[in-house]
């Protein structure tokens, strides 16, 4: 270990496979636009069958933060399970060329790497559809105590509550994590993962085993069932330390028990593929938070690496993070 | 079989892994810039650890051109070896995908499929270190007499010299092509390749086993062993039926016995990796050809081509080349 780290990220280890579609193709193959999809093998096939020509990227929502932490110049680990394949092999380097410390023990066998078969339609959004793969097999062993313990921020994707014993891995690292003064963080995920556990995920909120949340319009609203985003935003905030929500074009809200700071979008020429976007934007965030930025900076950071990452194709900028950054005067 | 076909290809079957990379570093690794860099399982092993997060897609020149004239609305057939690995798996669903006929039997087992390391530089040059894996068990029994015969042009890699058996391949396919009246037609693929089998390649053309050489500048005057452009021509169209010459920004030259041809390149808004410019030129080349289009024709269409794939990164285009086509008028 070579902490202590900014961040450590858990979640699915996925490996992005990205194609376009038109619109009718989702519809025809009872694709929910915008969501992740959960699939099984045979669904995998068959949709593999059908998807046009593709390009391969590491993925996962938490190892897209961490690689995001990373490239702003941050230090990161991350937590996620992976086969020993050619998949796994490519997840881990993509992990490791980036600096993240990832050292999880990937399955020696079946079931294979996970993978997302993307398909980004002419709007720019993605929908994703997930063979969890090796992913099932998460579990407190997994939890590196001494990495936990030396990390800032503890932050975890609410997918995890979809394979079976990833969220004891969570309730684990949750424990020491405080038990260290540190930070646990967690995202929504995705309105129907928040539909799935809405129960569980208030429960995180509201026993203090999260302190800072990250969630979409969408999730949000799912979370407190409500079309009003005043609403959410009113009972979050009084269950929450901090919560970062992001509103796509509309930029996003920061609110503590005091405090609100509506932040706008950063600027972008061209919408590609929104893949990857709450992701970047929690990595800018965490990297500001764990860096002493002000709240609004941590949003505009997070607003800015999400920038980035929809204007490409895939979950993780080719371009440099700290860079921008630096460009950006931050 | 479902032909039959405009063309069909033969080449090294290889998923590409591309990253950024600065000269330095192509430097510091003795990496042949712009070239294919041929290498083994250790050096493989070694790049892959010092490369930067990558992005994957499947390549391969003859692959890229036969998923070309199919993304310009021809038909295409490929003969390529994979391994029956997760590799072989993306490669073998890109080349179907896209409506290429593949049939060539993976390997069962090691080694596995092959695959290029490519940095590409500020500049936009890439530089590619190629293991070949399963490529080299592509033999004669690879060829499928049937889709030979039923390609209107057959068309292969100067590459395949690297291998040990794909040459005899070669020569059955040529047999089979020109028993049945069919046009043959080779790339030179890289200057270094054409050192090491100059005596071969000019072989082929004189022997008239090739009808139809496609080139670069560079790869034209290794070919001669001369350093003028004007000599290299003449002597080629002294040898050759036809040869399409690509120039990068100078455009590409069109020859035969009494013919020129000098056609403007293409114009575009930025480079961004240059993998696959050749392999698209041929591909926009032969379905012109295919399509009876004019020569002049033939070399704008590969202009169109080559110029798309060379501001995205990968080798093949994401966008819909015959949508393209139709819109530039053709």
């Amino acid at each position: 270990m070579t902490g202590p780290f900014d961040v450590l990220t858990i979640g699915n280890a996925i490996v992005d496979i990205i194609a376009y579609a038109e619109d009718d193709y989702l519809v025809s193959e009872n694709i929910i636009k915008g969501a992740m999809n959960l699939i099984d093998v045979e669904r995998a096939e068959h949709l593999y069958a059908a998807m046009g020509p593709a390009t391969e990227q590491s993925g996962g929502s938490a190892g897209n933060t961490a690689a995001g932490v990373a490239g702003l110049g941050g230090t990161a680990a991350y937590f996620g399970k992976v086969s020993s394949d050619q998949l796994g092999t490519i997840f881990n380097h993509d992990m490791r060329a980036i600096g993240v410390h990832y050292e999880t023990k990937p399955l020696a066998g079946d079931p294979p790497t996970a993978r997302s078969m993307i398909f980004v339609t002419p709007d720019g959004e993605r929908s994703m559809n997930t063979y969890l793969g090796a992913c099932v097999e998460l579990g407190p062993e997994d939890i590196d105590e001494a990495v936990v313990a030396a990390s800032n921020i503890t932050y975890f994707e609410g997918y995890l509550w979809d394979p079976p014993r990833a969220k004891e891995a969570i309730r684990k690292a949750a424990e020491i994590a405080h038990a260290n003064n540190r930070t646990m963080s967690m995202t929504l995920s995705d309105p129907f993962c928040v539909d799935r556990y809405r129960d569980e995920f208030l429960d995180l909120i509201r026993s203090k085993t999260v302190d800072l949340v990250f969630a979409n319009e969408h999730e949000l609203k799912s979370l407190y069932q409500t079309a009003s985003f005043e609403e959410a935003l009113a009972a979050i905030r009084s269950e929450c330390e901090l919560a970062a929500v992001t509103r796509s074009e509309k930029g996003s809200v920061v609110v503590t028990r005091e405090e609100t700071h509506a932040i706008d979008a950063h600027p972008i020429e061209k919408l590609v593929d929104t893949t990857g976007a709450g992701d970047l934007y929690a990595a800018g965030f965490l990297f500001g938070l764990t860096h002493d930025r002000s709240l609004e900076d941590c949003a505009r950071i997070g607003g800015m690496a999400a920038a980035e990452v929809i204007q490409q194709i895939g979950p993780r900028p080719r371009a440099n993070l700290a860079d921008l950054l630096a460009q950006e005067g931050f």
